[in-house]
């Protein structure tokens, strides 16, 4: 059994060793993905696209709750549409895919495989938006895009990848960037509580803004290795794309006057995010609310009597309260344990012929590997405490190694010096709002500005790296 | 009241002065759809596009109880991928959308926007399958596709469509013959019982299979202007792609064998089918099952005391029970009753002052408009008992006209009488199996083959053109 369990351990690379290699050991490993013909492209294999539909079933209820509607664009994008907006096409035109042939035949105009749709939406609402009755539009679409990245990595950056999109038209700038701010506030929340990922509120600098926004508001992940992952944006466009696209309402004056618009998106880079925030040595570790398999029943000696029809008893049971399988696979227990391990499974519930004895079995929590013997009499309510545990625990050990790797610093020499005996983290530094700042502490350090968090600090009077009056502060580290 | 109504009707043409005008009315005024600046393609609007939702969790659902796992491949087919089965490319290539360009640099190999994954399928299959323990793959995704149509309308023929494709792989034909044959079954069985649509089950002729197919089974449904439309295919392919992309296996005796392979899938055409089959000249007809409103509420003098009160409460009620809403605005009840009654809402619950004094409300049904008084105390089962009503009759209207439209027919002459004299529809006649004939059959009346259907009935001994000895009956029809 140690050997077997050995064996497969040997097969992912130690993340102390290579994060990188053991990050896309994992992805393999837990076979979330598989690499295709299609260059920065990949198969979403069913654990993993299984992750991705707990993730979207989630949000999606949070999105619903909130008075959104889902609807569905085109993927194409003629390119004078697109180059409707000044910043947002030169900020997404050196990343476009370009249909130039459909049915045999050259387009007369090419088509750029949608990056993101504010365009499409833009050309729809000016459409369907007339008056002040016809707003707020409260829209979001499930779909894929395609951005031509030139270094890809599964789930952290494709050329294509799977996200939401939310788009959301309102009367008045107030109410545009309240939803802008409530969007925020709806992934925060995801994060932490479903996901079990502290993350940090905070607000792009003007060089790093979405292109065609006047805010992009962001959350910022800490992963393992002490690198910044963005996990959520949420941007708030004014009435710039209202004006470059025409679209106009009635006001109750009966004034024409322009909507003011946002958008939001996550992706299935989170999956990532989620790898890289709680796996370890032995493989992935799932935060229960989107763990495909929430309790792996695994039976011990089942070829003794009784203990497979007890198993099964038990995973009855479990299939009532969350979502349990049994492995009653000719494979050893020990390879068993191993490969659940490998896929994260949040809780192993054991049972064997001594603890059918004892009407108990054995419950082990993946993150920690802690054992406990329960009665078989408190079994539903046992494993919904361990599910609850581990979505604690996961974040509690996240928080810390956050907490761990973030360092106050008053100039670049304390950042080069924190970075070199503490490893990657987080850096929390003021700044005096000038970008020759921002790029000048990134040439010195390597960090970048990551965001202005929402909840400000005062660390000092001066920018950390100019020595002028400071503005606010700002998280920097290297980023995913 | 009357006039507002009158007002509303008045927008859709009538079904019967132009059919194909009136089927565009619906899709605009039920807000089902808007057109965009890309030729072909269209904006699902939140109503559409809930339906579509509704169909998802329904069939994925039916899919996941037989063991089904959804996935998701690149939307990108390398164009050497896409060639290495001879008949699939001849059949796809001449509809194909090619991206040349990525990130300003011209491709070194076009790629394809999937019209269909096979090849992408058969690519994964060939990494992931060695040994028959790894078999059967039962896959499916949820995405969409582009086939470079000339002529388009929406919903029955885009350039970009949704839909599911599922893709399966077996140790044995007979098991993959099974799994093709399962999944039409489930496919009858939605659309009858939950999208009430009567359908004929049938097999392709050669020369209409699925390009790469050795079968291909499909469902015809009838519309209500007696054209067919084929609502769903599922595909037996042999081992043809296995070979084709190499795919082996070893078995039991640890020899080397190909797998044999099935692909089946449904699109957002089952919208329009929906639209063909119940629409009428009010507008819209939803099967309760998809339906994003089951049961509207409407309050009638609401500005009388308790009213709106009454309505909210009784909503409530509804909304534990079906998916229910309440129309409070200002606008009339007249208005609102075409306005439901457009978007095809299945039962309308209208609640006044004298309704309240007598503890009761008035059900309308969609499909009949009939008109029932309904105790308050009742009123949950009364209307789930209505939603089942409306189904049934759907159903059975829908099957009055398939069978009313079905013509058995002996010869040409025949089948071009009874077009003429009744109108489109099935013909039923024999066929002597010669693709000849078929053609010959088209052109001298009309309709083509739609299917040789499962179940067979002997109508005569010759074939319905030629004259020679028949080999099987033939539905024919002109499609969608």
């Amino acid at each position: 059994m140690a050997k077997e369990q050995k064996k497969m351990v040997d097969d992912i690379t130690s993340m102390d060793e290579d994060f990188a290699k053991w990050y896309t050991d994992i992805c393999k490993k837990a076979e979330l993905i598989e690499y295709t013909s299609v260059k920065g492209c990949m198969v979403i294999r069913p654990y993993g696209y299984a992750i991705w539909e707990n993730i979207q079933k989630i949000l999606d209820g949070m999105f619903k709750d909130e008075g959104h509607e889902n609807v569905c664009m085109p993927m194409f994008i003629p390119e004078s549409l697109l180059q409707k907006e000044k910043d947002h096409v030169e900020g997404f035109a050196p990343e476009c895919a370009w249909v130039t042939i459909g049915g045999s035949e050259e387009l007369e105009e090419r088509l750029c495989v949608r990056p993101t749709s504010e365009t499409l939406f833009c050309e729809h609402f000016k459409n369907v938006v007339h008056s002040y009755r016809d707003l707020p539009k409260l829209y979001n679409q499930w779909v894929s895009v395609v951005r031509w990245e030139k270094t890809t990595r599964p789930f952290l950056r494709s050329r294509e990848f799977l996200w939401q999109e939310g788009h959301t038209l309102h009367a008045t700038a107030e109410e545009a960037i309240e939803e802008t701010e409530k969007m925020l506030n709806v992934y925060t929340k995801f994060c932490q509580e479903y996901l079990a990922i502290p993350v940090v509120q905070g607000m792009k600098t003007e060089s790093d803004k979405f292109a065609g926004a006047e805010r992009t508001y962001c959350i910022e992940a800490l992963m393992h290795d002490g690198k910044a992952l963005q996990a959520g944006t949420s941007h708030y466009f004014g009435d710039g794309f209202a004006k470059a696209f025409e679209i106009q309402f009635s006001d109750k004056d009966n004034k024409l006057r322009y909507p003011h618009q946002t958008s939001w998106g996550m992706t299935t880079r989170l999956i990532g995010a989620i790898i890289m925030t709680h796996g370890d040595n032995n493989g992935l570790v799932l935060p229960p609310a989107v763990a495909p398999i929430q309790a792996i029943v695994i039976p011990v000696a089942q070829h003794k009597e009784g203990v497979l029809e007890k198993a099964n008893e038990v995973c009855d049971r479990l299939k009532k309260v969350c979502r349990a399988k049994i492995d009653a696979s000719s494979n050893t227990p020990g390879w068993k344990f191993a490969e659940y391990e490998m896929k994260g499974v949040p809780v192993r519930v054991e049972i064997g012929p001594k603890d059918i004895e004892n009407n108990q079995c054995v419950i082990v929590t993946r993150h920690n590997r802690e054992k406990t013997f329960v009665s078989l009499d408190n079994l539903e309510e046992a494993v919904l405490q361990k599910l609850k545990e581990v979505r604690d625990g996961l974040y509690e050990s996240a928080l810390e190694n956050r907490e761990r790797r973030t360092y106050i610093c008053n100039n670049t020499d304390e950042i080069i010096k924190a970075l070199e005996e503490n490893g990657d983290g987080f850096v929390k530094a003021m700044w005096c709002g000038s970008e020759e700042c921002e790029d000048k502490v990134k040439e010195l350090t390597g960090v970048g500005s990551r965001c202005i968090p929402l909840e400000q600090e005062h660390l000092s009077d001066t920018c950390v790296c100019c020595g002028k009056p400071a503005k606010s502060m700002l998280y920097w580290g290297k980023a995913y």
